[in-house]
């Protein structure tokens, strides 16, 4: 507390990251990051942005890579909109396109940080409960609405919302904007993007930080309407002209239109999930089913927290919100490589009640 | 204008930045950009930095490049937050520190952007007028204020405020944020930052896109007193818990290291600075006395517009402001190379008349 501060910022409760461990040979299965490198091209990218031409500002409009989104994507240009990570997207999306004449709505497990812009940016929020399955009930979503947002595959669960139900929410809020957080879409959900032409109030947001293995470099986008990227574009001009480097823009460019490497690892991390969904249950936990690069686990009988320290003992990190009344007895295990999941298996061996 | 956007979006009037033009082979005068490179060490630090590490997030918290810039300024770590270029960290500060109960001051001559975050935050302010001859007149600010922010040395004139003149306006406000904007601050200005310690009210902004020439990696930073610094990290985690990459946090710790390449090419651009304000003088121009990396000049006889025009058909861009009353009859002229700048004497030894 300072007298210093403006008075909003005294009830501001920031959104805390997984942590980011300095320890070495760590099996590091907390923040979702993929256990490959970026595309191989991308690297080049980087490395060739990396020259004297540092010394100019970066395009401000970042038009060569919203190019590349848009043309892999099927899109106008003018339906993409860039930003440094999909959080910076996310954050301008809630300014710009929630109104706050009326609460926005989400579920009440999904990711953490929505309700931080809300309270960021002086919008209620009302937050519907997913049934007891953990599957997003579409009908409850129903009254007033500033704005919707849905995560799919839903952040924490991995589950995904059908296409239909999407669309019947488009309709139903047709006078507000619905946000389809898709960060987790390219392993195993189905886009929306293609909705976003017959939709003016559909924004999709998307990250480099997931499947594209550069969350290390802060690259997230949009797609929707003309309309709601130029709203998003008068908020971002008016925060910070460039938020793109030139190494972000020239990597994650090369990365987007590396097709065939996207594929190879997304099918790679998918087919090790499917492995290790199989051998937990084998070892009587449950596990939702995912369509992401993690998996919500539970075990009948032995504590969350108990598994959480047992694993980080054996330097394996996964990720533990005891304060998510609803996932405090689950866990969320990124997808890692298959030896660190052989590695995450053999340490719940030790751990588990035979 | 859209139905879907938030009512306060309608009004926003987002910033324009100079351009960044297309073409080749072009004097670059418009942007205050280096017309050096960055230091090799940074170059190597990022270039070291493009890995498939780049698969992780980056540190959160920045703490080794924190860490060079407290060491290199000579402050606790603790009273150093980085951001996404000096635009993000104003943005944050106009956010967290200035209050919305009194108009935050600053020139009627300065950033552009500050009457735009004032408006993207919901703040008042009231410009003060800069004397006759475009000094700041620190007397003149006064009366109720929910913040002061004072570029030195200024935006567009390059004209320094002394430190004791600074010293009287952190006295006055005391209870009140004051932001001292030294983007400017290598080229011959004098920091305040030593008095951060004394005054908890006083926050430093900075950035690594001027002095550093790293314009194209956008890194900004602040220094203050750790309440202030608590207050942006505050802000900062409820809008994007990670807005440094890792080539970004890698190149600025490198660069903000290596003094001996600061000290070189900052000597530099202030020779030919030194220089070119003398030969513009002998032309029967009127410059102001700058301690920045551009000068604002102006001729007696010869409209700013004509010049600009005529200079850009000769492939030198520099920046006109038409609309700002004050500095529409002016030209602000990046300090570029001792080349660049012959050429732009030779430009104007066509254009002026004899």
């Amino acid at each position: 507390m300072s007298r210093f501060w403006n008075r909003q910022v005294h009830d501001l409760q920031p959104y805390i990251p997984g942590e980011q461990p300095r320890m070495t040979n760590l099996v590091k299965l907390n923040t979702n990051e993929s256990p490959y490198g970026p595309s191989p091209r991308a690297l080049e990218a980087m490395k060739a942005s990396v020259t004297d031409d540092l010394r100019l500002y970066p395009d401000p409009t970042a038009l060569a890579l919203r190019t590349a989104i848009a043309e892999q994507e099927g899109v106008p240009v003018e339906c993409v909109f860039t930003g440094n990570g999909s959080d910076e997207v996310l954050a301008h999306a809630f300014r710009a396109l929630f109104r706050d004449d009326a609460p926005v709505l989400f579920s009440d497990v999904t990711y953490g940080f929505y309700p931080i812009y809300c309270q960021m940016f002086g919008l209620d929020y009302r937050t519907i409960p997913l049934r007891d399955d953990f599957t997003i009930a579409p009908d409850d979503y129903d009254g007033p609405a500033g704005g919707v947002i849905i995560a799919n595959p839903n952040a924490n669960t991995g589950i995904s919302l059908p296409l239909p139900a999407i669309e019947g929410l488009l309709k139903r809020f047709n006078a507000q904007t619905v946000i389809i957080d898709e960060a987790y879409v390219d392993f195993g959900g189905t886009s929306a993007v293609a909705l976003t032409q017959r939709y003016p109030n559909l924004l999709i947001v998307r990250t480099f930080s997931k499947s594209s293995g550069l969350a290390g470099l802060r690259v997230g986008y949009a797609i929707g309407s003309a309309e709601l990227v130029e709203g998003l574009t008068r908020v971002k001009d008016s925060f910070n002209s460039y938020p793109l480097s030139r190494p972000a823009q020239a990597g994650a460019e090369a990365s987007i239109r590396d097709t065939e490497w996207l594929e190879q690892t997304t099918t790679r991390i998918i087919a090790t999930r499917e492995r290790t969904v199989a051998a937990l249950r084998e070892r009587g936990m449950t596990v939702l089913p995912s369509t992401a690069n993690f998996i919500l686990a539970h075990h009948p009988s032995c504590p969350a927290d108990t598994l959480f320290t047992g694993l980080r003992e054996r330097a394996i990190i996964v990720r533990h919100q005891g304060g998510s009344p609803r996932i405090s007895d689950w866990l969320r295990i990124t997808i890692g490589t298959d030896e660190e999941m052989d590695a995450l298996l053999a340490a719940l061996d030790d751990l588990l009640p035979r």
